[in-house]
């Protein structure tokens, strides 16, 4: 391809409208532009970054087994209606209606569609295993689009569905795609991490989440320092045993203290000389359904994904001030157990070993001190509900858990029956009986992949491509745009490069060298090719890998061959 | 592929929703599955076809020098009220507002935001030509959706736009796509015509059509039985000369007949023993701004394409009786130009050749006789409004024309300026003028071509795919399924014809070999390879192509190659 026949307007300033890098790289770069809030255009670059990403997403899903097929992007809002999720999806979901006033949804996630195919043709055990899967783009109405390609509303998406007989089966093709997107991550030339995640309150049960690791990265995960053990979990899932009870301490005899103005943790630690430590940090919810107090050691954070899904609520928000007072009877900050009355009490199990304690007393400007659990309050759930910190023990193998932050770029889920049995998709086993298919659904973050390898690996200078995702493996540049001499040489070599299936652009614009440097940085072409004086007189040229820098000269002759071979150990 | 895990449900009987070939094949077949009216899933052999057709699409289209890219399915709604079409577009758009109230579009086409997208980038003459693509779902309500793929909600379409910076620069890049379009569909192995098409009252310039010759076909093609010539248009375009008009025959007075209850041409030409030939007739329209009559000679039917126009008019519809009764005061069948007036008439120029003629009176149940154009009433234009049949006389050499049916599969359309001077996508030329860009734009639905791939290749047993968009080019079928030895054999060659790089699906279904058959023809494998007794004492194999059902016998040692000639030749 020819630099002056590219459509791939580059930028000089950093447009305002990008916060994050990825955003700012792909669009200077001229890979995408904005149509409107989270939709975008992709422009020629971007466009090959994405079939190649697809490609790959395509060969693992194909090698497991996987058969593509497309889905309708509007889905008739019955099936939603059948599902129940039609009421429950909430402002996420574009609804349309069609000329006769019918009512349709843009898909943010295909499980009714393909649910009611397979239901009206899979009737038999024989029929299973299927995986059915599509790249399509998918919708979703996010309240705050932003991040470029990482929370769009129009967003390309690769989504496969897993038919099965039973539990076992499902267990199968849920390693199937385990191994499939480790495969397409690492083909991607991508460093990640699957975690295991939390499935949600309704439905499901295991879950993974695929992370490429970059310090941009919204999600947090922590990770066993032991490479051997291997566990790592993003934060809202992570889980820890409680520590050990100190056996013999002496319960002192319930206490108050005057804390004038202290309302949250620090402020009571400091004000008493107490470490937050022995302090119950006491917060209260609003669920759909009731009031909740939700207990935790003053130094941890409540994990409001694990307390949802102990209090079974589709909906969880911090109480107000009037519901506080109404609840406690004090203002916000000095809520505690002792006496409270009229919401569900749980408590994080490290809360329940905890000894002579201070609290909230529920009256304004006093706290609780000596507060033993058991002895001054009762609890209706003891529930894990906090969040885990680096540096604190492995579930599994005792060694330190560090931390990363993450972009999930991947998940696959076991979905069980929850579909099947709501939408009536059932087969015969060998014995005749009627049982609900067993499914699981796994996706792959198209374009957000695209963005989150940028996150990964750009510089000052922009993008710096793993081979395999490049728009283009190589550019060549002639120093001189005006000496035909460099000129010639280097269209030679830019067709031989073709010719040996090297994805190669030529900068044949007349620009200084500086200019197609500075561009051939941003886009971020793994090798740079220069052609200069030195190139001609001693046929040699620069090769230059985008990603260390360091340039090597090859004889001229070689070229093919140098190519390909570092191409390869990039 | 083996039969038994592709998910390729076939059906027995033809499915009530179906009233075409191809879609009742495509359904039996288990091509795809309506999800709602006009709103497809395509399975995998569905699939398979599609991306085929997408891929010669996209070869093509790169051939020409055109680049792929990916605009937003969701449009906003600002850019359609910038160029005039959110209000003038109607119920064919689906519209719908994000959760902020705001307007969007699911994109029927994309002129808009492209124009948008090239106007921030492209301001000089020498970025251009510039010919941007992309392949994507397409949206439009269909009052009436039918046909299965032939006329969805939903379908795939490529569209390419140029962009240049005069007529000269665009006629290149037209006869680039022209090119490339006759390319496409030679490729997929259809019979296909291009004609010259109307390119619509508002804007443009020229047009044509690509049309899959089949008979079920809803839109007529005239063309020229001289192939020298070559002349075809589809039936609103074609146009041909008026004939010698008779020089010196004698004018007769004006007179009046009764015509007691004769309306219609026919009825008047048996009551007054006279040849339609003689008639005008006389036809009132509606438009959005004028009542208008339109003058043809009795054997010719009216084109409202060419009407409309002629008038320049956005909406055009027959005269109700009460407007008739109004304008001519007198009742449907009996209107006539002599002495009209409050009507705009428009009259084909055979009209103003004829002598002596017979019209409708504007009186009920009268006609006149010997009316002459220009003695006897004036009309407001000239002009070609009537359809051309076959037997007329080709318009570019004097041959006959000829008839066929057709389906529109592609479009190549001069916009001219037309998107670029109303959204303001301008240039500079060497003199530093700034002019709007010159945009064409080309589109092919590539899920109608499949379709039409079925319209024209299918005979009561199933579907005849060309080798070049067949989902598999080759089952091998074991006529035993307990037979050993032949299920041995077949996997064999099964194997064999993979790693030779043939499509190759085995029926290893535990069915008989005659439902086997039935499906192999109804799926349109192009060959068929039965491993029989024979094969297995002879070492001979039969492969039967689908198009001919002409069986050969081959030895299974030549197999690979026989096959691959074979594919080559069909």
């Amino acid at each position: 391809m020819r630099a002056t026949e590219l459509y791939a307007p580059t930028l000089r300033e950093v447009p305002a409208e990008a916060e994050v890098v990825s955003h700012q790289l792909l669009l200077r770069a001229g890979y995408i532009r904005r149509t409107a809030t989270g939709v975008y255009t992709y422009l020629p670059l971007g466009m090959r970054v994405l079939k190649k990403i697809e490609q790959i997403v395509r060969e693992e899903m194909d090698r497991q087994g996987g058969q593509e097929i497309m889905m309708p992007i509007i889905q008739p809002a019955e099936l939603w209606q059948e599902s129940g999720r039609w009421d429950v999806y909430g402002p996420e979901l574009f609804r349309l209606k069609d000329r006769h006033e019918r009512d349709f949804a843009l898909g943010p996630t295909h499980e009714e569609i393909i649910t009611a195919l397979v239901r009206g043709e899979v009737n038999s055990y024989k029929q299973m295993p299927i995986l059915l899967y599509q790249i399509q783009n998918k919708y979703r109405d996010e309240r705050r689009p932003r991040f470029g390609l990482l929370r769009g509303r129009e967003f390309i998406m690769k989504d496969l569905y897993s038919f099965d007989r039973d539990a076992d089966g499902l267990e199968v093709s849920y390693r199937k795609m385990h191994v499939a997107y480790t495969r397409v991550f690492k083909r991607c030339g991508l460093r990640f991490r699957p975690v295991e995640a939390d499935s949600g309150a309704i439905g499901g049960s295991d879950t993974h989440e695929f992370m490429v690791l970059a310090d941009s990265g919204e999600a947090i995960i922590l990770y066993c320092e032991n490479p051997v053990c291997g566990y790592a979990a993003n934060n809202e899932k992570a889980s820890v045993p409680v520590g050990e009870i100190t056996p013999d301490e002496t319960l002192y005899p319930l206490n108050r203290a005057e804390t004038p103005g202290c309302r949250t943790v620090e402020e009571v630690a400091q004000f008493l000389r107490i470490s937050p430590q022995q302090i119950i940090k006491t917060i209260l919810y609003e669920t759909e359904r009731e009031v909740a107090a939700a207990l935790v050691r003053g130094d941890r954070e409540i994990n409001e994904i694990k307390l949802s899904n102990a209090l079974g609520c589709l909906r969880l928000e911090l109480a107000g001030p009037k519901t506080v007072q109404q609840v406690t009877g004090a203002a916000v900050g000095f809520a505690g157990p002792v006496g409270l009355k009229g919401c569900t009490i749980v408590a994080d199990p490290e809360v329940m070993a905890m000894v002579n304690a201070v609290t909230g007393s529920n009256t304004n400007d006093i706290h609780c001190l000596n507060v033993n659990p058991g002895r001054d309050f009762e609890v209706n759930m003891i529930k894990d509900i906090r969040m885990v910190q680096a540096g604190e023990p492995c579930p599994h193998c005792g060694s330190k858990l560090l931390e990363a932050k993450g972009i999930e770029v991947g998940q696959i889920f076991k979905l069980g029956d929850k579909y099947s049995k709501v939408l009536g998709a059932t087969y015969l086993d060998e014995g005749g009986k009627s049982l609900p298919i067993i499914m699981g659904c796994y996706g792959i973050g198209v374009s957000r992949t695209m963005a989150a390898a940028i996150e990964q690996n750009h510089d000052q200078n922009g993008i710096i491509w793993p081979v395999a995702i490049a728009p283009f493996q190589v550019v060549v540049i002639p120093v001189s745009a005006k000496d035909e001499t460099q000129v010639a040489l280097a269209e030679e070599l830019y067709h031989r490069l073709l010719e040996a299936g090297v994805e190669t652009v030529i900068d044949d614009r007349p620009e200084r060298a500086g200019v197609k440097f500075k561009d051939a940085d941003l886009i971020g072409y793994p090798l740079r090719i220069t052609i200069g004086a030195k190139a001609v007189s001693e046929n040699r040229v620069e090769i230059r890998p985008r990603k260390t820098g360091e340039v090597t000269l090859t004889a001229t002759r070689d070229l093919e061959k140098t190519v390909l071979k570092m191409l390869a150990e990039l």
